[in-house]
């Protein structure tokens, strides 16, 4: 394939025509690679899992039903290693271009697919979003992106990591495509319903780079006009978001070691530092940490249930801050890192559904706009993506 | 180069022809990646520090020696990750074939030069030992491995580790051989003196593998015949000799974060998930923890001392086991793993050499007897290799 981006993954080189007819028909789309392919290895951005891993025997749910709704697959996409990072930085298979912000980290860790989808690649693709893994690259290479519901969209051949976070994700360059998409993996039409009110949350902003808050406090009027009154001066949580990444932590990384600990084990591979410091940092997470993660949890579960009442929306940046430079040092990384997840973890720890909406620029680089529905609203969202429509 | 064993790094072929005349002519050796050769880059067993080192500008002191007497180097061989390791399996570039126990690791770091001697490559290599990086593979492969005393054959143009437990290391099949390039390094001739007694470590002994402690067993006529009168019953540790291993993890693991931890910061270099894992414990660990590991330093050199009085040198397995089988999981490698530093660590704590004999096989596989010596004593240890032959 054509890949001027370095998007597309080690063997992506995987094509699959759709059915004739079908409401996605003429319209192409990449998957990260992570879904399976029969006949083909799952790479999943690492060259010893690639090295192991047999051909898959079936298809990914999620691919099946694009192509049954016609649309036609194009390629496999570059991931962050077993999905485990949020900056598309993948020290085997470099770092794809974020043609919206040059010289700057796409975000992952669907990469790739976002960086296609940007750049014009394919109409539409499949990411995964785990702490953010869909959310943040839609932010960062400025294109519409959905994690939908936890549990909405089968994950059925894809390699999961966490499984009480993992969600397929959707990301497309149009808004009409995205819905369209959701249609197709959903299986449900998108009616044009509206929110009640779209609460802003102030604690998301506070923690948010003032460039980025500034963004997001410019687009409100578009949101009030085509989606709901908007609401100001409540806070989501009764602590600081900040506190909440801990508890995304320990929850996510002792799953992913429980995933993928053994293979670790028996085969010792490569890894970029990070990544083996993140499964590392999982397989020390103790049972005492977990049970309270876990009742954290159930807790900020409550809070944002509470922030969704009326029939609401909630509204905040994807991301607290634009893309950084590509090989900016691991520390610098790891701190911007921390302040993404606090506001990603929002989402992923309550199982609802958000989109972010390539509205925003702060110092010239895209950064999304967010909206967090109730579980089961994301039909809801994806109207509303079709309401607002593109920057 | 003919490298049936996969023993040279890649980029290791390197060859300069020695002094035309010199007491090494005729002899050829190689050198462990991690030593310089002027023009060319060292690569250090690692793909992303061969990828942004720069060529090297000065030959390494300890192979600009081999070379001026007479010696002609024929390449570069492999090493674990920036030394860090202590069997031999390289995550990128695989693991040398053991000639002398196949299927099983050659032992690391400096495997590639301990398979390349013993398969009859080259005469004599050069390798470096931090905690048992000349030992371990000589033990393995079943050949002449010298770690001389802390500080007496210069490191200029080495890539150090760990600076108090670093040296130069001397592997050759054939121990005059060994004598005379440590003639070379050491500067100084071999005189045929000998010890007064020969101490055997029972506390070393009883940390071993049964069949590995009988071998040994069975080759203490010859050190008493050889070498000295053999005196039995004698512990050199108040305290269990796995305790040692924490300390020297300690020193080892901060100082190893010390040399490379920036770099690792600013590059998030791709390691063996084994590899990164020793670099991250390094670089956790407190400094109440080093102060206390550099406190049980000075006990230990202090034990360590009393054992040599009276003109002694001491007796123990080079490493408790034989060489475990290649593909071994990563947890079953990290128990070996412990209990050959158990071992190797006396000499690295007291700053003192020990030299490898190949005298033992244990289950069909090489097993190296070690001994001992007071600082300085590197030529004492030369003389009884040489008296006391191969096996």
């Amino acid at each position: 394939m054509h890949d001027p981006l370095n998007a597309f993954a080690l063997g992506g080189d995987v094509y699959l025509n759709g059915a004739e007819t079908g409401p996605l028909a003429g319209l192409t789309f990449a998957a990260k690679d992570v879904f399976d392919v029969a006949g083909y290895v799952t790479g999943a951005g690492n060259p010893d899992w690639r090295r192991l891993a047999e051909p898959a025997r079936h298809t990914a749910w999620a691919v099946s039903a694009l192509l049954e709704s016609g649309a036609r697959l194009v390629g496999k996409t570059h991931t962050d290693e077993l999905t485990r990072g949020i900056f598309g930085d993948n020290s085997h298979y470099g770092t794809p271009d974020n043609p919206r912000a040059p010289g700057h980290v796409p975000g992952g860790s669907s990469s790739g697919s976002a960086a296609a989808v940007a750049g014009g690649l394919c109409s539409m693709a499949l990411g995964t979003d785990t702490a953010g893994s869909t959310r943040v690259p839609a932010s960062f290479c400025g294109v519409f992106g959905l994690r939908p519901t936890l549990g909405v969209i089968p994950m059925d051949g894809v390699l999961s990591q966490s499984n009480t976070f993992d969600t397929v994700g959707l990301l497309a360059d149009d808004p009409d495509i995205l819905s369209r998409m959701g249609e197709a993996l959903l299986r449900k039409k998108i009616k044009d319903v509206r929110p009640a009110q779209a609460v802003v949350l102030e604690d998301a902003m506070e923690a948010s780079d003032p460039a980025v808050a500034a963004a997001i406090e410019a687009a409100l009027p578009r949101i009030a006009e085509a989606v709901a009154p908007i609401v100001r001066g409540r806070k989501l949580s009764p602590v600081p978001l900040a506190d909440w990444v801990e508890h995304q932590n320990a929850i996510q990384g002792r799953e992913a070691w429980e995933t993928f600990g053994e293979w670790i084990n028996n085969s010792n591979p490569r890894f970029g530092f990070e990544v083996a410091d993140n499964f590392l940092r999982g397989s020390k997470v103790s049972q005492r940490t977990l049970s309270a993660a876990r009742g954290f949890r159930l807790r900020a579960k409550r809070w944002v249930q509470e922030a969704l009442e009326g029939n609401a929306v909630l509204v905040l940046p994807t991301t607290p801050v634009t893309a950084p430079p590509v090989h900016s040092p691991r520390s610098v990384m790891w701190e911007i890192r921390h302040r993404i997840v606090s506001l990603t973890t929002i989402a992923g720890m309550a199982g609802c559904p958000q989109i972010s909406l390539p509205l925003c620029k702060a110092g010239g680089l895209p950064v999304g706009l967010s909206l967090i529905g109730p579980r089961g609203s994301d039909a809801l969202l994806l109207a509303a993506a079709k309401r607002i429509g593109k920057a």
